[in-house]
């Protein structure tokens, strides 16, 4: 009998060879190559995990519920990829800055496209609820030059950690989102209130996936950022709350050292009646640095 | 600024760490450690790959589609384990054989557990379509000793490429499946016909997946077995045909060598006449050898 592999046949040892041998004729190379590094992993993941039977039939029906959750309204596929860190790995592959430019975090499933362009200085918190904040700053080049009409889309949770989106009815529409566009001294700023940590969803396949691994589903407090500027690259981000509880275990692995900003508390009663505010409050300087196109 | 991996944020460099560090309180360790290869493996993947934010995307909705390809009929992610070798890499793992024993190969989705127990020699062939074929052999230890009273569970697919299960109404019920057991000698036989080639659903995500990569969808003939003896691990296996087409392509990688067999014309008509086929037919022989417990 000649040995297996010489007619081509399936062996422990040949596995990847055999299955990845089979897409010569691929349609791109793109697609072969993805397809030829997926293969090896997977088979690399199988001989070292060396599953039963039962656990690999474990594995079909999780993906199996995991695609069953998905529908137009939820995607437990990104949230799979969020907590397992693959997300943030695709967002810093492509989102390599030059030294100095501001780094990237996840985009998230709560950015909404047309939310109002409003005058430096709004008040973005359209109910009053929470403890109010005034956040500025500037947004650079990487020499440090101010970026006249550079347009930030700002978005972020209210203090009980919930978007508008998620409280239609209880919130107002477009509560805590609004537009902003700098002027030729590059300088932003507005009003909103302190956000507060949030779960992920956690009651499909990926929450339970975390609660037998003994992880919680929270993120840190945040507020969302897109910022663009002729001639520059796009910079979606967050900055965050050193202080919340959650800051060293974002359960999507969003943090970067580079991200978290300074949350100061204000007792200052002729700051607070000149932005409007009844009493103490909280106040966030943070500059962004854009990365040429 | 202190390095990020101080604060065990993620990052490029420490993104499997920063993950897999998440789990130390994780329920049982066997889950905390399949978690750490198929985190490191995929992170790897990523690493290689590099994909860009939409072909991440494109990943993320081809799982959710084959997802919602899973029925109570249909199991688009076995079949997607089945086309990139997982599934025979997992049957290869649960059962490495001792020298001597028969190989084992993939269930598949046609068997039934209810087929009927028949007399030596029946013919499952119900409808009498097809070639004529007499399969016969013995149920054998390691040591060559005939095992009695063991259980050969049968089926296979018929001229045209279909289980009966697939043409309900056109096939007979139970067409092409028996159950067996041998006597003293560990023989068995059984009249049938010579199964074909036939191709794997290939109308959802796999079998488009198949076609950008250039692969049919095909298997090539075979019959299927279960055997059963006590004191014996149970053997779920294939006999192939050597010469079919796509003997050395299975879509599913299902073929070892030691599972061909010979299937040789015969035209014979005293042997035809006392097999009640009404003219030529082929003639297939096969031992199977049990691993003890």
């Amino acid at each position: 009998m000649t040995a297996a592999h010489e007619k081509g046949f399936f062996t422990e040892e040949n596995s990847v060879e055999v299955v990845t041998g089979r897409n010569a004729d691929a349609r791109n190379e793109r697609l072969k190559f993805a397809m030829e590094v997926i293969t090896r992993k997977l088979h690399e993941a199988v001989k070292e995990i060396e599953p039963t039977q039962d656990e690999w039939f474990e594995a079909i029906m999780f993906l199996t519920r995991t695609g069953h959750l998905c529908t137009e309204w939820r995607q437990e596929f990104i949230l799979l990829s969020d907590v397992l860190g693959v997300s943030m790995l695709v967002d810093a592959i492509n989102n390599r800055k030059p030294s100095g430019a501001s780094e990237s975090t996840v985009l998230g499933p709560f950015h909404v496209a047309d939310a109002p362009e409003l005058p430096m200085g709004a008040n973005i918190c359209l109910d009053h609820k929470g403890e109010d904040m005034v956040i500025s700053g500037r947004v650079l080049d990487t020499r440090g030059r101010p970026l006249a009409d550079a347009v930030l889309d700002v978005w972020q949770a209210n203090d009980e950690g919930f978007y508008d989106v998620q409280q239609k009815g209880i919130q107002p529409d477009f509560n805590l989102r609004g537009v902003f566009r700098t002027g030729p001294d590059g300088r932003y700023w507005f009003r909103a209130v302190k956000p507060k940590y949030y779960p992920i969803p956690d009651d499909g396949t990926v929450g339970k996936l975390l609660g037998a691994l003994g992880r919680h589903p929270y993120r840190p407090a945040h507020l969302h950022y897109i910022i663009r500027a002729d001639g520059f690259e796009t910079l979606t981000t967050h900055i965050f709350d050193p202080d919340d509880p959650y800051i060293n275990s974002d359960a999507v692995f969003g943090v970067k050292e580079s991200l978290l900003a300074e949350f100061r508390k204000v007792d200052d009663p002729k700051r607070a009646s000149a932005l409007e505010f009844a009493g103490p409050f909280w106040e966030v300087e943070h500059d962004f640095v854009l990365a040429p196109e």
